[in-house]
């Protein structure tokens, strides 16, 4: 691509616009945004060749890679643009992308766009912005084909060949009665159905539905499970309001997916790629979780303090702790990631609970056995020169800690869940800590049992 | 669900089949196939009510609903399928969907899949199994619609109509001479156009593809960056040998992200659901990971004995190393997770090698220092009892340790990726133990420095 952006760069330099012009209308709109970026990041001296190139731009591939940028690039055009460029972008933009670009720009350049839209775009556009965030209401748009049952097959590809041009699809169409939704009928169904047949014989009537509020997470797992193009959004009177498309499904998951991991890696999540983000927010971002970490580990350590009786007696103790907390800490993550992630994909819900909660014990039984035998041998012979009580103490330490940490991963991101948490952020501080705590407890006072103290 | 489930299995007893198959033909077959599965996993007595419900749904839904079940209960069918039964089911399955099967099934239970196969319906299944696994090959399908250049609008439309009720998707259609892939068309684009358009005049040569041995990760990322509801595969003469669905990425992208979580979080990738998954299975799948980090506290506990000279004089240092060790891990994981989920979404490449370790030693630098500070009061005032020697290992030690960390946890996955290992697989195990091997050797010999052993 670079080698590319290097010919286009030079080719604008010598003022070859034709050239250029024939070279980015044959590219594909993602990939246009790609080299908007590129040229953007690398600082080409001042911002002219950039405004030059997105002018090149045939007019509706312009729209749509404008639609692929990100936030900085869209403000920055949106500055330049006259208001007869600003109106054009509008008007080829689909609603949902203008929403989210709404939300995302200062209010100067917000208010220049709000006075770019037409009356109908405006009510749109505010009616969308209602709604709450990561609701199915704010990622819809309202551009569906809709049809009426009384309609034939053929005036419905009248219909669709009328307005299809502006719709985010047009491949699964709506049959609504006074606004309400009353069924779905697909391209395809139209085309396997005669001429003359009625919408009303063909249509679809057992729907799948979202309403305005549903979560958008759930939203997309609906996708997932149905293999659907699109989904209608309904009120609470079954009035279809909008539908959400796979595109911006498929965003969700990826959005959702990458919000899981880094929660799960003890990172506040932001929305910005990797790059995009700069180092004091990146930091940011981090330093907090591991604060909390560290706050973790001095509660530990006070924790040990309380044990200085047998650390006197059997130094050894302290050298080995590690490996048990380490132990409870890894056990407690694999359980905590395997419910958080059956969780989001809705595959584990809160009524398994007692069923999982057992599953895990039963998993802990297997898993502490292996461990325990291996720590056991490993830490009469190699660790401590044949000290049978200290290895007995391992043993024993072992088998509580990973059944202990098995049962706490498991069951604190379903309560977390349960109460209305977020048992992503779970994973990485709550239950670290309260396995350590538990842990050293467990660990100190089987010692104090094995050594009689 | 369960109440409906319950109602079905009333009426199936009471032998009320009319009525049940009112209730069946208007549910969804993703639904439908959450009911077998609940019928199936709540062991009902005997398996004659789950044949039963199968038989009793309409034909279509019959095979959507089978296409939608897990690997157990198609088993289950298709041992009491007559051969009439399995020729019928087959027959309405897209040949993806049937690989699938094959690949997951007993080879008695695939010899009879080929059995009732007809002769082309063998031979795509034999081609599309002969693509490595994980490759475009191996998920995609044959089933498109293919057009020729010279036909009109109208002539393309009644093609469609003529085959378009066994394709996967009938909205992008392909267009080939001699097999060789030159033209991509919408049914939209064949909407907005007239009747008597030449599909050459409409179609769009600027092709984007993929080769029938792309991994099938690079496949779901470009559904992702380009909105495409399919993608053409063509082999390395760019002849057309089938397509990828939105769907199949979709479960891709979803597929790739379970097992990224999953190794991240020291656990083994498995392709079953966590209920259906036996309970040695997990155990296995865990404890191999779990031994592997015994086996590195062991080496940090061997390494530390090197130590024992400042042990003796200054046993404070043990209780605190846990403190540094875990911070380390803890920055060693955050960042290597940024990296790994960049070079998933393909946000980072390994040409940003140099630019992302710097990024990396920027924000360590901060976090280190926000850490240090914090981590140096509290020894101070509240772990040692103003011991400012051991306070000044401290924050020297967690400066040196968070920098190294950071730099092992982003520049070893990007070297992972390089050599063709998998990246998400280094951040739970060679990272943690390299970044704690680092750690102690940092910290003694910062003590040692500082105390003037």
């Amino acid at each position: 691509m670079t080698g590319l952006l290097n010919d286009i760069y030079r080719l604008l330099k010598e003022k070859k616009f034709f050239e250029v012009k024939n070279i980015v209308k044959t590219e594909n709109p993602a990939d246009l945004a790609v080299l908007f970026e590129e040229l953007f990041d690398n600082n080409f001296d001042g911002q002219k060749e950039f405004m030059m190139l997105f002018r090149l731009l045939p007019k509706d591939s312009a729209a749509e890679t404008f639609a692929y940028m990100n936030t900085d690039m869209r403000r920055h055009l949106i500055e330049m643009f006259t208001d007869k460029e600003l109106r054009e972008i509008l008007d080829e933009l689909y609603i949902d992308d203008t929403v989210d670009m709404i939300e995302e720009l200062p209010a100067n350049v917000v208010a220049r766009i709000l006075k770019n839209s037409t009356t109908g775009e405006r009510k749109a556009i505010n009616e969308i912005l209602h709604y709450p965030k990561d609701s199915a209401g704010s990622i819809m748009t309202i551009e569906y084909v809709s049809l009426h049952k009384d309609m034939t097959v053929a005036e419905a590809f009248d219909k669709i060949r009328k307005v299809g041009v502006n719709k985010e699809t047009i491949y699964t169409c709506y049959v609504t009665e006074n606004r309400r939704l009353i069924g779905v009928v697909t391209v395809k169904d139209l085309f396997m159905a005669e001429d003359d047949s009625k919408i009303s014989d063909i249509m679809e009537t057992n729907l799948i539905s979202v309403d305005t509020h549903v979560d958008k997470e759930i939203v997309a797992n609906m996708f997932a499970k149905y293999d659907f193009l699109a989904l209608p959004v309904v009120d609470k009177d079954m009035r279809l309001v909008g539908i959400v498309t796979f595109d911006d499904a498929m965003e969700v998951i990826e959005e959702e997916n990458t919000e899981d991991v880094t929660k799960m890696a003890a990172i506040s999540p932001n929305e910005e790629s990797y790059f995009r983000t700069g180092i004091f927010k990146h930091a940011r971002s981090r330093v907090m979780w591991l604060l909390i970490f560290m706050f973790s580990a001095f509660i530990t350590q006070k924790l040990m303090t309380h044990y200085e009786d047998i650390l006197v007696i059997i130094p050894t103790l302290v050298v080995l702790m590690p490996m048990i907390t380490d132990t409870g800490g890894n056990c407690g993550s694999q359980s905590s990631t395997m419910i958080i992630r059956g969780l989001a994909l809705d595959e584990i819900r809160f009524s398994d609970f007692f069923r999982l909660v057992f599953k895990e014990f039963r998993i802990a039984i297997m898993v502490s056995a292996v461990l325990a035998v291996v720590a056991g041998i490993v830490t009469y012979f190699f660790l401590t020169e044949y000290d049978i009580l200290v290895s007995v103490v391992i043993v024993i330490a072992i088998i509580c800690t990973v059944i202990m940490a098995k049962l706490i991963g498991s069951a604190l991101p379903m309560l977390a869940k349960r109460i209305g948490l977020d048992p992503a952020l779970m994973a990485s501080s709550l239950i670290t800590t309260i396995v350590d705590c538990c842990a050293i407890f467990l660990y100190f006072n089987i010692a104090r049992f094995v050594f009689k103290i």
